[in-house]
């Protein structure tokens, strides 16, 4: 039993055909902006599939009440499938004074789900803060599937030491050779950045990250790849939160830039619906 | 020691020339859309003061926000003081499937704030579902001062039955008489209302309600009452949330229209900040 929230609408038509049984629900605000959800039908145990993209608040808020409204119709065990979480950047104070805002959003999705499914998660040591049982999915096979035959014997690329995991796991299921970008500041205002250990010459390169926001460092990471000759060049990241102008700019920079459909953009052309529907 | 969000901007100066000690506090939005706090200063205690109008659901978010900031900060005892709080109208199931919402708000703000207090809330058992301590405050003192010499030796009357209990408190306030008026369906689209068992001629009559919408209940009540021959007319509420286009509609039928700055509105000249600062 599967309800879709208004941030999940996007997903819909897919999970349906994949065989989810989706819930009707009504959702509206009302003229003062309330939200207004209506759940239809009974049940024991329920999946609510909703992204917490902009307005973010508003989804979230939405999947609160969606959460009360099934608690109120008796539905016993609740799931949160929040493909994109809100706030999951803050997930540390780096200022005295600041919240660990993630930390408030899952403890308060806790209040009404048992337990909380999420993609790519920034920092998944925050998933301790959700009361109940926290998964943090991966969207690396939907990635490697929608890459496999670009790619051909290329290599999987990460922009940061941090992100290294994310190539890891992909290129493993491709089979293929991965690397991450070296950064170094060599002046206040410069970064040189390289690939480690890896010759990326004739290569066609896939560059992974979890978000991409500006695309300022995939934009440079390509140019810089282009330069030391690679062949084809390739951008995938789970969440496409784009900055204005962010779409058009990494995708002058590469052959192609494709996101997952955590978000809906114009070029999240990779579906995590099978995962979803698998749970 | 108090800390203001972005919904009780209006009551800021207020708040400090009435001696309260107003923690600094910045208050952003990323680029994405998502709110960043950040609060300055240390201590055991602290009043969030935190109106949760339109944008509704951004208001509440940063209201955990900031309980989490402070707990984080070491505060141990955090009072929510919301002087509207958004989604009181729906406080129950009227059709199967509704969530009680405002049981999810008030369950949200209890992960972080040991007491709760509002203003006039639509529907006071609702209080229940607040894990701690919950009050709601009365702006009848506010009502009745404001409008106290005004009136003269008036009326007070209550839109319906069901406000009868706040139009007898500003009412003794003032040491006034007051009613309420009773409605009839008399046939699909009529409504007969008149006011109850009190001669209107020649008296100045205060309407008093929580929330005014639309204002199409207080512009019917108000030209009977001009038929009746009642002389200055004037209405108040606690809450003005204003449908789009009524406070020109009620303003017309009145002679004075004021409503409290729970929200901030053109006619919110009704200070309940001195109950705030009293706490």
């Amino acid at each position: 039993m599967i309800v879709v929230g208004s941030g999940a609408r996007h997903l819909e038509d897919e999970i349906r055909k994949l065989g989810g049984e989706v819930l009707d629900v009504e959702i509206k605000k009302f003229p003062d902006g309330e939200k207004y959800v209506r759940v239809f039908g009974s049940g024991d145990e329920a999946l609510v599939v909703q992204s917490t993209f902009k307005p973010q608040d508003e989804n979230l808020i939405e999947l609160l009440l969606i959460g009360d409204a099934l608690r109120e119709r008796g539905f016993e065990n609740l799931s949160a499938i929040v493909p994109y979480l809100a706030y999951s950047r803050q997930d540390r104070v780096t200022r005295e004074g600041e919240p660990v805002s993630v930390r408030a959003i899952m403890r308060a999705l806790g209040l009404y789900y048992d337990e909380l499914y999420v993609f790519d998660l920034h920092n998944p040591e925050t998933l301790r803060f959700f009361p109940g049982k926290a998964v943090n999915l991966s969207p690396a096979r939907a990635i490697a599937e929608y890459f496999g035959e670009k790619l051909g014997d290329g290599i999987i690329l990460a922009p940061d030491k941090g992100a290294r995991e994310r190539a890891r796991v992909v290129a493993e299921k491709l089979g293929l050779e991965y690397s991450h970008f070296e950064k170094r500041r060599i002046s206040p205002t410069e970064v040189q950045m390289w690939p480690v250990d890896i010759d990326v010459k004739g290569k066609n390169v896939l560059i992974v990250d979890d978000i991409i926001s500006t695309g300022g460092t995939m934009v440079r990471a390509a140019n810089l790849l282009r330069e030391m000759g690679a062949e084809k060049i390739f951008v995938a990241a789970t969440h496409g939160v784009f900055a204005e102008g962010a779409i058009e700019r990494v995708s002058k920079a590469v052959d192609e830039l494709a996101v997952t459909n955590t978000i809906p953009t114009p070029v999240s052309r990779i579906s995590i619906v099978p995962d979803i529907v698998s749970l």
